[in-house]
């Protein structure tokens, strides 16, 4: 068996666990150059020992095969709460300092490494944007794996390892990637070598995965559609020599695997990729036992070992005997420079993990070949006088923009299984399904270098696309409205990633995270209550304003429109909720260019209001529903009160609605007032939760005038009509409001408003006896 | 091998399959015994037909087991939304008539069980609240087998069977809840049977588990520690013997472990839990093809397989020919009743899966035993003048409670992986964390029958909760705040779910789902921005309010109050937000219990206000650290500005906030007022986003006035003070919002505005020099 010299991998590693220590403990005498007083302590312990040193052990021998291959890699590293080793290591190989010039590669440098870690006014406990070499912050555990193969497609040259905690093995998210090698096609793509880091605990517990029987794990991990190479071990000597050879072993795997996939015409079978099962104490190298408990190799290694060092002498002379168990002085010159034989496993420049482009992705970034928009939009000669499924009207833009990307393939489509339901089929003229399994005759669409992604896994869709983005690439994400809750918190994750990286010189920007929420709530019709939830909106409206943005686009045109608009933007998260089901055409593309710009205005073709004066009412809408209800609802005040001044406003771009101190796209009271007035009363059909509005809008001068209706909850397996009645939002219950609402107006109506109720159980009795909704609904459209 | 008698089975089978069909297609002639026209047919052609088949399948097959064998039993179906499929089979066992007795078991019952089926008026399409025998919707998919488990524990005697879809198990979630095995003890715990059900696609595609190699997929199912035992086919006479053989091997591979289990004294090791793979065609024996397009065995077959039966003639000839394939003249007798060889298989009274008392848990749940408050009530001899960490409090409550359900073993903690480090760990004293994998001499609290439950997965402690709340159990979710949003999809189905539930007479009160969300937003000193969003409770009181609670106890004994109160509750979701960091005792438990009772109410100990007239001024809080600022602040104005009248006003249940017309909870305007005036300036500093204060808040006559501080998306990781300083809750900035808010005091107190904005400076300069908060807010204690 090889055997390979170690004293160097060894240095490194021991250069690194000291300064992960060190970033823990010491405010100051970095290299322990004088004997450890209570001073030199930070006087707030902070950060996470445990996973530290394997992620030592991972970053060093990654370092060797990457600096022997020079192979292009890029690690996500799942443990990330982990944060002071891969800072340690980043600062090691310089990447660091050429990030942030003033934390030198000296001893005054390692000085403010250390004191800044987990500081006030310093670098988070975890991995984070603002880590060199990083896209993934691993404290909310789970999406690793995914982020890995996100970054692998369409890298063939690529890479990626991906270390994955015991404890984050235990979630769902991580659990259910596990398949993406099921998805990676050895020709396009490039490789993921998940290393498995089995330290046996969680905060308090033992974990599953290293508890169960090993031929169990064997077992699983096997199923899961790898061949596991085993690293296990406390003895670094003996541990060195078996990561040493299990990443050479690995590595050359991956070698025959694509070689074998790329001389062929894609005719071979998907074979076991490999991954390293890495088994070492938690805590590794750390203070065996405190005050008389285990600590390392155990969960007490977590956090912090030995807690009470200020305080404590005997803790105190523990944390100097183990930071000189290092040797730090063999491992620094004395100026504090890490020596040649500490840097010797290092590779050179963009090669190092810290330096590497693909994770800083917006330095790779290419603007997308979007098409012309008319050359896709519908024929609107009437507002209203056409039925487009918007999504249709929108897959045919994206299948350009495959095509055109067939050679660059940096665009990706992914969802649940929906593409084709949510009428994006046109994108398998020119792509297919990614896919590496057998096939069978009736199949359809599946390709093993398709660029639509479809896994029964929102989180895994969410992972990948992330990765993707991350690593300088573009798409999109399609899904029910209703279970883009299932990514909440994914999504959260994600806009704090981008807030503090907007806010990094250094990090390019990077294509924005866009979701087309389809199969919305009013369309449930197959599925009914537990289809219907539209907070998503909610949820990503409370966080930072400078990164979200939701859209609401009513028809074909302006749904293609904003597609446009935020596939050309960058650091965002854009929420676009359109429907798939037959909408009517209202705007041409001219319309809905400059109502898109302007997000939310007047559709004076739809009022009454004459231009000349404040309207009697506004009827405001957002969403495709809503619009069809509140232009039917206009219609009715044009016919019965033809003297009501009526103002139809429409809103696509919902933040809008914001004070503009409070997003980049609020208004000004001035142009708030200017489209819903000060104290007209107004009526707003939303499409969801209608109490959003209210939380948007509330500042405003009209906001005691604003009445919203939208879903609150009320659905089965029923008629799309008969849910926006449930719901109040109906063109019928939107006159009464009218009526009830503008001053004077109720006694004038009366009759009208008993007509309009009258109307509703009309329809309620029509729905419960035929199942179907009046074919005047089905039918109507705009008619003047 | 042993050749069972199928032709009871597949009789009944058939009968179900035709009853599916029925329920899809016709809304009359529901026997067939005219010729098929279309105007017996739905207009509206919904439902799932592909799954439905083999779920008729393992209902007849569990009727037999469950007959012969007397074994009382539950069945969890995955793919929920085979909907008519459990109906069916319901209405054939009779449990459905008892449960609806308009719908007979006769041919005037069918024809109303077709009509009503995905009929507006009738019933939904999923399996649902509304549904005998069911506690698991099925509709959003990932939770089946995590219910399953939930449902096994504490019920030694029962048998928990789980249809597990291959779409629904490429899920996060259903990914991680394999692994629930190692925590069912065999000796307390029930059985769970999954019946993993490979029908090969989902709604577009192929499954991932249906298309992996056998080996594969065999090593993957061992290594989730299972021995799977494979039923293959799609001749019906052969599947049935396969299954009922594989049947009758599971159960007796369950009795086996189960004896071996409860004959020793715990000394036994996990062993592998049978499973059924059953792998059958999607739209088995449905049409073969429709269109020249292959149906049966394929995606096409996921909802109606025929869509135009109503127009085409042919399409009506299919299905006539389908339904007369199950020979229903041999099924019902002439006045439509299931004949005797169809009921043979059915099990008598409540072992029937549509009867058990299981799925209508509060027929069985007794009330907690809740200890008097008073015994663990912390003593307050002054305001503020001691500290507590609220949730350790708690723990010796919940150590009470576990205490006293020791016999009945009806009470369970979940959470992952912090019950200690949220400061639980009294419940150690009397029980241990569920594991039943091997132990090291340094684990500690591991015990097979423990009723805490810890895994790294908040899907699967979800899970688990939910499917032991639905069987008529209690419990406890105790998680990170910000990573309850990883649940914020399972929680609004259990909304959905219980909203359903209470409109249904026959369905009795379960046990709340009580969440308590510790290690919250302003105390992620080691973890940072990742671990901050306050935003679980927005996704919360976005779903129905006759559902929804959520409470901010500012202390130890409004903890108390709170959880006493929530644990008594039924059929609602409780979310409790308490600090694990030491507190300030605000309340002694009288007044504790005054003022949880209220909700909300003035703390007139802590302000300058009168009661004789209006107040100058009203701080606000909820949360326990806005509370801790709150009266910080209200102390700074008491000594500088002694001649202003501050009230402070401290709300535990934020609901109170809403019209009473919008939540039960709200309050009315006139008990609001003279909380809050009308016309005050209100600064309300609250505990996570503040626009939800206006959202709930914004039809009260003052909220003009209403000027909100809470978390903005600004923190990393820092001091506690750094934190509220950074997002504006602090008490210097809430003093300077007095004073900028309160008409004419901006000049009077111009001194003390530059004073805190100087105090502002003071803290920042010192946190980032020294790296802690300043003694005097640590010490800070109400001083008057």
């Amino acid at each position: 068996m090889t055997q390979y010299p170690i004293a160097e991998l060894d240095a490194h590693w021991r250069a690194a666990n000291y300064l992960v220590a060190g970033q823990i403990y010491l405010m100051d005498n970095p290299l322990l150059t004088e004997p450890l007083r209570a001073e030199h302590i930070k006087p707030r312990l902070l950060g996470h020992w445990g996973t530290s040193p394997g992620l030592d052990l991972v970053y060093t021998h990654l370092n060797r095969v990457i600096r022997e291959r020079g192979q292009e890699a890029l690690c996500v590293w799942g443990p990330g709460h982990g944060g002071p080793a891969v800072l340690a290591n980043s600062w090691l190989e310089g990447s660091y300092t050429e990030t942030y010039p003033d934390i030198g590669r000296d001893g005054e440098g390692m000085r403010k490494l250390f004191r800044q870690f987990s500081f006030p006014g310093g670098v988070p406990s975890h991995v984070a944007p603002e880590t060199p070499g990083s896209i993934h912050e691993g404290g909310e555990l789970g999406y690793s794996l995914a982020h890995a193969y996100g970054a692998a497609f369409d890298n063939p040259d690529l890479l990626v390892a991906c270390v994955i905690g015991d404890g984050e093995a235990e979630t769902g998210p991580l659990a259910a990637s596990w398949h993406s090698n099921k998805f990676l096609d050895p020709v396009r793509d490039g490789s993921v070598l998940p290393i498995l880091h089995l330290n046996g605990y969680k905060i308090a517990n033992p974990t599953v995965l290293a508890r169960i029987p090993e031929t169990e794990l064997d077992s699983l991990l096997r199923g899961y559609g790898h061949e596991p190479l085993y690293v296990t071990g406390s003895d670094p000597l003996s541990v060195h020599q078996a990561m040493a050879r299990a990443m050479d072993r690995a590595m050359d795997l991956i070698s025959e695997i694509r070689r074998e996939a790329r001389i062929g015409k894609g005719d071979f079978a998907r074979r076991p990729w490999p991954m390293i099962v890495l088994r070492t104490p938690k805590g590794w190298t750390g203070p065996a036992t405190v005050d008389g408990d285990p600590v390392e190799g155990t969960w007490r290694a977590h956090q912090v070992p030995l807690a009470g060092v200020r305080e404590n002498p005997e803790h105190l002379r523990m944390l100097e005997r183990w930071l000189r168990s290092y040797r730090p002085q063999e491992l620094f010159d004395s100026e504090g420079r890490p020596t040649e034989q500490v840097l010797a496993c290092v590779p050179p420049g963009d090669l190092r993990l810290g330096a590497t482009a693909h994770a800083d992705g917006g330095r790779l970034l290419r603007p997308l070949p979007l098409p012309d928009l008319d050359a896709h939009a519908v024929a609107v000669d009437k507002h209203g006088g056409s039925l487009h499924e918007p999504t249709r009207v929108l897959g045919a833009l994206l299948t350009d923009v495959m095509r055109e990307t067939e050679e660059r393939r940096d665009f990706r489509v992914v969802g649940p299984d929906e593409t084709a339901s949510n009428r994006l089929d046109d994108l398998f003229d020119v792509t297919g399904k990614a896919w590496q399994e057998e096939t069978e005759p009736t199949d359809v669409h599946l390709a093993r270098g398709g660029r639509v992604m479809e896994i029964l896994s929102e989180h895994t869709c969410q992972g990948w696309l992330e990765g993707y983005l991350l690593t300088g690439r573009h798409g999109l994400f399609s899904t029910y409205e209703a279970f883009a809750h299932i990514v909440d918190s994914m999504v959260a994750q994600h806009v704090k990633w981008l807030r503090t990286a907007r806010a990094l010189p250094w990090r390019a920007p990077i294509a924005s995270l866009n979701y087309l929420l389809t199969s919305h709530v009013w369309r449930q019709d197959h599925n009914g209550f537990s289809h219907q939830d539209p907070g998503f909106v909610d949820h990503v409206l409370n966080k930072s304003p400078e990164v979200v943005r939701a859209y609401f686009p009513p028809d074909a045109n302006t749904l293609l429109v904003v597609a446009d608009h935020v596939l050309r933007s960058r650091d965002q998260v854009n929420v676009i909720v359109a429907g798939k089901q037959p909408c009517f055409d209202w705007l041409t593309m001219d319309e809905a260019q400059t109502h898109c710009a302007r997000g939310a205005g007047i559709w004076d073709w739809a009022g009454t209001d004459d231009g000349t004066g404040e309207p009697d009412v506004v009827l405001a809408c957002a969403g495709d529903v809503p619009t069809q209800e509140v232009l039917a609802a206009a219609a009715l005040l044009r016919e019965h009160l033809p003297s009501l001044a009526v103002r139809v406003v429409n809103v696509v771009d919902i933040a809008r609605l914001m004070p503009r101190e409070e997003h980049p796209h609020g208004m000004t009271d001035i142009e708030y007032d200017s489209l819903f007035t000060a104290d007209t009363p107004v009526i707003f059909a939303y499409h969801g939760y209608p109490w959003l509005i209210h939380r948007l809008a509330y500042r405003r001068t009209g906001h005691p005038h604003l009445h919203v209706r939208g879903y609150k909850e009320s659905g089965t397996t029923t008629t799309p009509f008969d849910m926006v009645v449930r719901n109040d939002l109906d063109r019928y219950r939107l006159v009464m409001d009218v009526i009830d609402r503008v001053p004077g107006l109720a006694g004038r109506a009366a009759a009208l408003r008993q007509n309009m109720a009258d109307q509703r159980i009309r329809h309620h009795d029509w729905i419960r006896a035929h199942g179907t909704d009046l074919p005047e609904i089905v039918d109507w459209s705009w008619p003047y």
